[in-house]
């Protein structure tokens, strides 16, 4: 069996190609064939996860598992998804899906916990937070969970969608204030929990890692983890 | 009919990473559901073309021919191949494939010949070299192309091989004098002809892309015109 894991992306792409960047930066490898096999789904077209849960729109469950059963149809034999929102129809794409689903949030907060840091910030998408994606999984652990202020995340959101339209620098200076309020709240470690954020703090993420628990990141270690496994 | 294209990658994976990111800079996307789909194969266990061509090693063929079904069986319409030296294989490629496959070579010799430069330098593996891939494009289309002296050449291979092993510095430290020579030689402009060399001179071609034919990128607007015909 050829172990290719497959990406669910297009969520956007920025962050699909930031996940694959990272699966390249992660292998020791010497030459081309000692790479991770990888099978990148970036069709964009699945409704604004957002929108769903918080506007009523479209759900994006129908085009997410059509994707998945064509990484699955090509080969993939472990799904990782490159969008946290996505995350909260993980059990239903399990449920559809005949391979494993690797979960980013249980990844992130299982590191949050092996950290030894017990006040966790979180910066992510409106929808990340209502829903308690997150919350859930760091409470369940027995940390604190820090979110941002109502203006905050506002503030927060305007930095995603300003990197989704192409704006690296604006979206930087937006993000950058809202890291460091959260640090005044008392985080002492914060969760990049959206996959543009990484993007976005890409710079202070990789000076000070101890001080992120970048979502994109673990998630492509666990990967590899399972690809090295016997 | 979705117009999903298809990337046959992972010659080598820093390559297939690159025309990715292409693809998403050269579409003016203001949000994720306006952005081209894709699905690429990122399975780098393709046996290495150079060998193949020049060291009676195990032919890539097979394959690419699977990873390209894998592709198309998973909805690809149309296939572009991130790697130039692959392009010996296009014309089988293409006879085993049900969708078009974009040509990389033809794409930059078009683009060459409407530069309206006449003298015409490349950077590629000795395989697409000794096989004349790009020299028999060029001169069918009446212009002068330029190779590297036998010892630069050398040296254009350490490059390549440096940057697929991880270490762009050096990578670009060698190549830098390559190019330089190139012109030096009486090159108006010089094709990047290996997916690892756009990489490698990034910053070089940035500044003057009038001096450079960007292999990697023609194809990427080649393929974005596939898409966007009715």
């Amino acid at each position: 069996m050829k172990k290719i894991i497959g990406i669910l992306g297009g969520m956007g792409p920025a962050a699909t190609a930031d996940m694959f960047q990272k699966f390249i930066q992660l292998t020791p490898a010497s030459c081309d064939q000692e790479h991770i096999p990888l099978l990148i789904s970036s069709i964009p077209d699945i409704p604004d996860r957002s929108t769903a849960l918080l506007k009523g729109g479209p759900s994006p469950l129908p085009a997410m598992q059509d994707y998945v059963n064509r990484l699955i149809s090509a080969g993939a034999k472990c799904i990782v998804i490159a969008c946290n929102t996505a995350h909260y129809w993980h059990k239903d794409l399990q449920a559809s899906s005949s391979v494993p689903i690797l979960s980013m949030i249980e990844t992130t907060a299982d590191a949050a916990l092996q950290s030894g840091l017990k006040k966790i910030g979180i910066l992510a998408t409106n929808a990340t937070l209502t829903t308690g994606l997150y919350k859930q999984e760091i409470e369940k652990r027995g940390l604190t969970y820090i979110e941002p202020s109502p203006e905050d995340q506002a503030l927060v959101m305007e930095s995603i969608y300003t990197l989704k339209a192409g704006n690296f620098d604006k979206a930087h200076e937006i993000m950058s204030k809202q890291k460091d309020n959260l640090f005044a709240q008392g985080a002492e470690a914060i969760i990049l929990g959206c996959t543009e954020v990484p993007i976005i703090l890409s710079k202070e993420a990789t000076a000070t890692p101890e001080r992120y628990l970048d979502a994109t990141l673990l998630l492509v270690k666990r990967a590899i983890h399972w690809y090295n496994e016997k």
